[in-house]
């Protein structure tokens, strides 16, 4: 008894420490990024300087403090690729998750960060830097928001579903027809589309129901699901698998993991 | 010269009251919505009781204020309707516009607010209540953005323009293709789904070319001609003709205006 609690309270202190790291990053992104939002006279030049400045800015910044305090570490980013390390645990950085909202002005976009351990994503931060809102998921933990708990939302129907995704166009070949087929079967008059990353925020938060998007990358998601698993819902692939390092880029997540079923039958509807 | 002088000043002073009251029709829907905005447990019953409390409060809220300050003037509001008045002038009011995101816990939906005189929209107001920015346009001044002057962008050709629309699922019968056969000729790897009259926001402050839809009733544009043309787009129907009272809903806001002939042609495409 006495071991078990000395073990859990050895653990529990290490994950802090990392939490505490993970604030560090995301509040050195939010420092790099901040001066590059709404940046109009680089855009009136009509090249997109703006969010690739803010983007490489943000992963630098976080890659130093990695460098500096978790050497050991692998790192794999968005727009620096992967740097290899040595102790089995990576660091996965989105520095700007939804440049084209970013680009467009909205203050939705989000810089990810994920702590993942043998593939899966063991802590994961969802941060906008320009409203301040930062969710914070660990595997075990309650999720919050700024310090505050957040929960999902039951939702006892398909029927009473609302969804979101960032946009039909992203989807290709026929996972569009998929995603219109379980759209299709949701309240869809709720129906939003853009807000990226924000999404499974909102969704953490109790404001969503379903998000569906395919082609993500492992930075677009690994972040998400400890966010959406700590409030109580829950992320899979469209077939309704774990979502782990390598899996397609087919994400689901659903507010009420009772639904889970619902949806990946629903998705196998479109042809 | 001196009558002259002493009208436009006459004109302007009149001018300054109505700015003055839209910003107290502003104020007052803000304080009737913002207590409903992210309302989790009112949304954890599953009706839609937080949207719809906000929009009628705040639009409850704003005829108040007309019915006290402007008894003659008459009221067109998105909730409760049409209240007939004899000045000629009527009041247009859209309490939320984007319900859908605000159910979905987005800060992008906004307050509409417009003044139109003889079917024309003279001013207009976009207000986001929780973000606390509010647009302000009348006819021949600059449009300002919590008190700054803002402008919109130049587009030198519709390959560059990036483009906005709020969703797919909003267009009917063929004007999707002809969306899509818009969207086609622009930057598309810009596009931006969602976002209701933020959209037209963002073009005024120069950070979107195109805003495109359709099926938009008159309590959706009016109060966005005045803060688009003020700083320096312009707004006109799918074939080019200026927005009026009585218009069929489909509506294009452009930045630069030099690529209104481009936008028209591209939407007569679609098929």
């Amino acid at each position: 008894m006495t071991l078990a609690r000395g073990l859990v309270r050895e653990s529990d202190m290490k994950l802090d420490a990392e939490i505490a790291l993970a604030h560090r990053l995301a509040d050195a992104a939010g420092e790099a990024i901040r001066p590059w939002f709404r940046a109009v006279g680089f855009e009136r030049k009509g090249d997109k300087t703006p969010v690739t400045a803010a983007d490489r800015a943000a992963e630098e910044a976080m890659r130093a403090v990695l460098a500096a305090e978790m050497p050991t570490d692998g790192v794999i980013g968005e727009e620096f690729g992967i740097s290899t390390g040595t102790s089995g645990r990576e660091w996965v950085l989105d520095p700007i998750d939804g440049t084209t909202g970013f680009v467009a002005g909205r203050p939705l976009f989000g810089t990810l960060i994920a702590l993942v351990v043998d593939g899966f994503p063991v802590l994961g931060v969802i941060d906008q830097p320009i409203l301040k809102e930062r969710w914070v998921g660990v595997i075990g933990r309650p999720t919050l928001l700024n310090g505050r708990p957040v929960r999902t939302r039951a939702c006892s129907a398909l029927a009473e579903a609302s969804i979101a995704t960032t946009g039909p166009h992203y989807f290709s070949d026929h996972d569009g027809e998929h995603f219109m087929a379980l759209a299709a079967q949701t309240d869809h008059k709720r129906m939003v589309m853009g807000g990226d990353c924000y999404n499974y925020a909102m969704l953490a938060s109790g404001h969503l129901d379903i998000v569906c998007e395919s082609n993500l990358k492992l930075y677009d998601w690994a972040a998400l699901v400890p966010v959406v698993e700590g409030a109580g819902g829950t992320m899979a692939d469209w077939n309704g698998e774990p979502l782990r390092q390598g899996s397609s880029g087919h994400v689901i997540a659903l507010g009420d993991p009772a639904r889970l079923d619902d949806v990946v039958e629903a998705l196998a509807c479109g042809h």
